[in-house]
């Protein structure tokens, strides 16, 4: 564990410097909360005017105090911020606790980076600045200006915007979702979302991490240090919508959005996804409370025919299509409901269930090894007592012992049934108003499982590869004063790392054209290259299907008549010889050098399926071959890889080797290489590998 | 207003069939909850053993009371209902509540239908069987066995689930949404969803209609009546998952599920569909007390830049993307925030705002023409009191009289912040506490807005077609036994609809092939027609392109001489001439003759599209050639029909006015058409029409 981050997270004592005597102020407010949150650390209020706040002693200066000092919160104006820092520094202060504004947020960056500076040369580490605080129920600290403590529970947020912290924190007590820490996050000038997830995966006290993220620094790191985690990680990213792409200059630039490439790399964080603020919520409650769900047997039990419908549909939407139980567990279940209840899935205990028949299934199901979830519903009828029913449930659950399954429950009811949802949460079970949210919730711990299998898999970094030859074109680009490769260069990358590209060559003489033709191996296609004649084929510079020797001398020949004919005049720089490859199902692979997460790649179907339906789907690079294979079944289009029409089934495997051997490119090439497309990449049948058709490369400016 | 079911469910007097004196049976229940929701009309016991029952005196039989009855709540053992139905009927009641279960719902449909066909003789209606009652708040009335009047409102809810609507009554008071009526539609034998629409449309106290629906009855009836509505409804559909079509015969067929087709339906219905418990609830407190958005400006006012975020990512999600209002409009607002505030959309009033900033800038937004729905979002701060920020908005919109225009609120906050969405929706402003939530319900009232846009569309069911000649072709098909019609019969049919069919016949001499072609024009496609010769291409069976009369001399030999050698025994019916269309963009319509709907008409585009994507959309038959121009959006591909890849515009308005004719034709033939294809239909350039290539027709079973 971080030491110093524990300083300032967990910290055994606090200064806080800008305090004051007045309320209403920031500088008293901190050090009220931190009185009345029960916080058992030194409290040292720093201010070079006053002497006692709230019957505290005020020291002049950090340096007078005369214990030593975890952490520091500022709350002076931020043109002293640098002095106090360097005086912290002095001190042996662990970290900062900035709260005070007056920084990036308001354009002042470089003041916001000289803190930084002198904060780590004293091994400083600085939150925020422009940061409500931190606050922390197993420290009974509050160190912050929000006004009291969360609703203690074992989930930690860290929340980017402040005034959303403070309302989530109010929200907790009326919401009953309860976290351990609250760490508001600020500019993120130093500690970063990175830095937070690292450390609170060792903290014990927190089972969940949940984080509201409007935008990440180093998205790499933030992807490493949460795919580390054995914790589950909750996020709600705001500001999903699309940002203009409209400069991109190579195709798959044109595709590629914050969003999809967010989404891409939370999944590989192995991170949740919350949709909106509710979701988040709802997610940390089943995710602090519920281990996940390993496999896909979901059982439903409830007491009310429409309640269990609906619970059917959002299984459907859950992605955990309901299945029947076996026979044996039918029969089982039939013994605890009137003979017009249900024993397939849904099992319908009817209106008439009572305590004992929700105990005796519940506890039943619970413990039987089909079942690798329960979701339990309870409509309120007139002859229960919900809080009868609940305590039923969760005795049921706690008498089976098993701690390795998940179990969510909805009470559909008026005030009776919250509180005894209530009293659910309370002793560790997910409750829910709606039954769509104890399937969603199940959902969501069947997502978690799942993410995780996906962590462990490993990356080939070993691909063989000719790097210098690469190097070497891209130099020679370079020293064109170019930053467009044209087809051929860029399909000499490609080469260079072992991507099966139709090889494409220039010549300028009959001889040459032979070799060349031979050297690929018939047929090939020769094309007339000339910067004055655009529309090769109207003036009958094309020739396809050439299947020999003979072919080639005609065609050389022919081509350049025909392009005289066309425009006398026209510049010739030769003729393109290209490897004809035999027709296969259209894909295309790309790349973006995206500003926060560096080598992306990107899959997708071609033609209409990129060009009119956007089908396409990202991971940041590298990739596993796993991950590979994930992506060719991550676009709606991913049946036409089956085959169609009676068509046999596409070499995925040759195809999924492709992608992750370009992922393995664009990131050994990350400095170089800005946006890239293999467009089209040919597939054929299973065991015919693929070929890439067309190549473009756009490097980076140096 | 029906004035049978206004006896039925505003009944001036009741009686209880069945009242028991014994606490805790059901004909005790009803008459308790009569007596204290304070139900001013005659409440009239009828048993044959008790005296008296709450202090009421009770009668022997229905007819021994000396008042009028308007309705009877029969809680008596179903095997009586009958006799005590009659009784009803002489005493001249006007409508059965019937409580009593043991009918259709445990298989005994007779008795059911024998209830209904006594209480319609006696020109009674029936609610129910199997029904908890119904609920009204403003006639005091709670016939019914749930146990309380709802918390007051002006939306009204039908429920097909007992259960539920008694949880709902609950959940009433919890999420403050308030109802007039609740009204249990049991089996549906005789009062459906249609009749309680339709009549609720006319009830004074509902200004939303709520249902919860797991099956319609009579579709078109529901569509007709909800269409007619000039009040909004919004509807739960449970059991959405797709119905098993792995019999289906056509193409259109094996696309059609229960949950499209309902959706489409409910679209037509100009109905509100929610996507799950909350969502209906969410939908009904914005329904019930705001305008529809009449626009697409919406604007977003807060406090907080998380939140606003947040927000901007739901409107995109309600199709509501958020634009810059007018710099008017951002000048004057700028006037009401500190210099770091934003008068772009979303106005961030930032967290200084208080009731002032807040009150000024609402005021003034609101009342902004630009503005066609206004969104409020509050983060709870410490400086702010929630209350006063909720009065303060209220008094704004108030002040501005303007009554066509709505609004919506978010408070993200505590208890305090409850307390305020709670004051605000009793005084008619939604409020929800998720930001998220208020986009989204501003999302629905503009859909709301613009399903009413559609209710209108003339339908033309008067286009010029020869019936008589379908129905000949239908006979003919029908003496010969069988449904499935060959491609020249359904083309056959298609014509007489006016549809463009490419032109087939079969010929069985030189001859009759020269004067089939000619009367079709050139080019035309000749093939062997033979029960013997299943691959007709390869065995030469097949010609196209055939450019004049020599052409079809030469096909017409060489087919029937390549088809000898081929099979020198084979059955030769003729050969088949068809003009040859020249290449459009694939589209395919079709037909499914819907259990529940009746003719559905369905629209895709060809090959991969309907193939791999499932991309269709369906529209109950007839529609209007709006609603056809609608079909032609509504898929993920409809880019297409705009011209991709530099094509010009396919000819969307030949395209559309086939769609209606279909449709016309479906619901025209009704009664003969189970299923219908035509697949494909080729789509040219605007101004050159469309061609039906193939045709596929499946007759109902007589």
């Amino acid at each position: 564990m971080d030491e110093v981050l524990t300083g300032l997270l967990r910290p055994k004592s606090i200064a806080i410097i800008g305090a004051s005597a007045t309320p209403g102020k920031i500088g008293h407010t901190v050090v009220k909360n931190l009185v009345e949150s029960g916080y058992q650390g030194g409290i040292y209020p720093v201010n070079p005017t006053a002497d006692e706040i709230l019957g505290l002693k005020v020291y002049k200066s950090v340096l007078d105090i005369p214990e030593p000092v975890d952490a520091a919160a500022i709350t002076v104006p931020a043109k002293f911020v640098i002095d106090v820092t360097k005086e912290c520094g002095e001190k042996g202060v662990k970290g900062l606790i900035v709260i005070s504004s007056g920084f990036a947020e308001v354009g002042d960056t470089e003041l916001e980076e000289e803190l930084v500076r002198i904060a780590n040369s004293y091994g400083m580490r600085v939150l925020g600045p422009n940061v409500v605080g931190t606050l922390s129920n197993s420290d009974n600290m509050n160190a912050s200006f929000a006004p009291f403590l969360p609703l203690d529970g074992s989930a930690s947020l860290v929340s980017q915007s402040g005034a959303l912290l403070i309302a989530i924190d109010a929200i907790t007590f009326t919401r009953r979702i309860g976290f351990d820490k609250l760490i508001s996050i600020g500019n993120m000038s130093d500690v970063d979302f990175a830095d937070t997830v690292a450390w609170l995966n060792e903290d014990e006290n927190t089972k969940c991490i949940t984080l509201y993220i409007e935008g990440i620094t180093d998205g790499r790191r933030f992807i490493k240090e949460s795919a580390n985690t054995h914790k589950p990680i909750v996020v709600l990213k705001a500001g999903v919508s699309e940002h203009g792409a409209a400069a991109a200059a190579s195709h798959t630039g044109s595709l590629a959005g914050a969003q999809k490439i967010y989404s891409a790399a939370f999944e590989q964080a192995g991170a949740i996804q919350a949709t909106d603020l509710s979701d988040l919520f709802n997610c940390t409650l089943a995710l602090s409370l519920q281990p996940p769900m390993q496999g896909d047997n979901l059982l439903v039990l409830t007491n009310g025919g429409g309640v269990g419908v609906l619970a059917t549909d959002s299984a459907e939407e859950a992605g955990l299509p309901m299945k029947f139980a076996p026979e044996a567990v039918q029969e089982e279940l039939k013994k605890h409901m009137p003979s017009f209840g249900s024993a397939k899935n849904p099992v319908d205990l009817t209106g008439m269930a009572g305590n004992e028949w929700y105990f005796d299934s519940t506890k039943y199901a619970f413990a039987h090894e089909w079942v690798d979830g329960l979701v339990v519903l309870y409509c309120e009828t007139a002859m229960t007592n919900p809080m009868e029913i609940a305590k039923s449930l969760h005795r049921a659950i706690t008498e089976t012992g098993i701690k390795d399954k998940p179990v969510t429950i909805s009470f559909v009811g008026g005030e009776r049934s919250d509180e005894a949802m209530q009293w659910l949460v309370e002793n560790g079970i997910p409750a829910y108003n709606d039954p769509h949210l104890a399937v969603k919730a199940m959902g969501t711990l069947r997502d978690y499982a799942r993410l995780q299998e996906l962590k462990n898999e490993p990356i080939n970094n070993n691909h063989k590869v000719d790097k210098q030859a690469a190097m070497d074109i891209i130099e020679a680009v370079r020293a064109n004063g170019r930053t467009g490769m044209t087809e051929i260069e860029s399909k000499g990358i490609f080469k260079a790392y072992g991507l099966p590209v139709v090889q494409t060559s220039v010549v300028t003489s009959e001889e040459e054209a032979v070799e060349t033709a031979e050297s690929f191996g018939y047929p090939v296609v020769m094309k007339i290259v000339s910067p004055d004649i655009l529309h090769k084929s109207d003036a009958g510079g094309v020739k396809v299907n050439i299947e020999d020797e003979v072919g080639v001398r005609e065609a050389y020949k022919t081509i350049l008549e025909n392009a005289k004919a066309y425009k006398a005049d026209a510049e010739i720089h030769g003729i393109l010889i290209q490897e004809m490859a035999p027709w296969g199902t259209e894909t295309i692979v790309g790349s973006v050098n995206d500003h926060t997460f560096g080598p992306t790649v990107m899959f997708g179907l071609g033609g209409i399926f990129v060009e009119v339906l956007k089908d396409v789907t990202f991971r940041v690079a590298p990739i596993s071959e796993k991950e590979a294979q994930i992506m060719l079944d991550g676009i709606r289009g991913a049946p036409i890889l089956d085959g169609v029409r009676g068509e046999a089934p596409r070499d995925r495997k040759a195809l999924a080797e492709v992608l992750s051997r370009y992922a393995f490119m664009i990131t050994d090439l990350s400095e170089e290489i800005l946006e890239s497309d293999a467009n089209p990449i040919l597939v054929y049948e299973e065991g015919k590998g693929v070929k890439v058709v067309d190549a473009r490369i756009i490097l980076t400016e140096k």
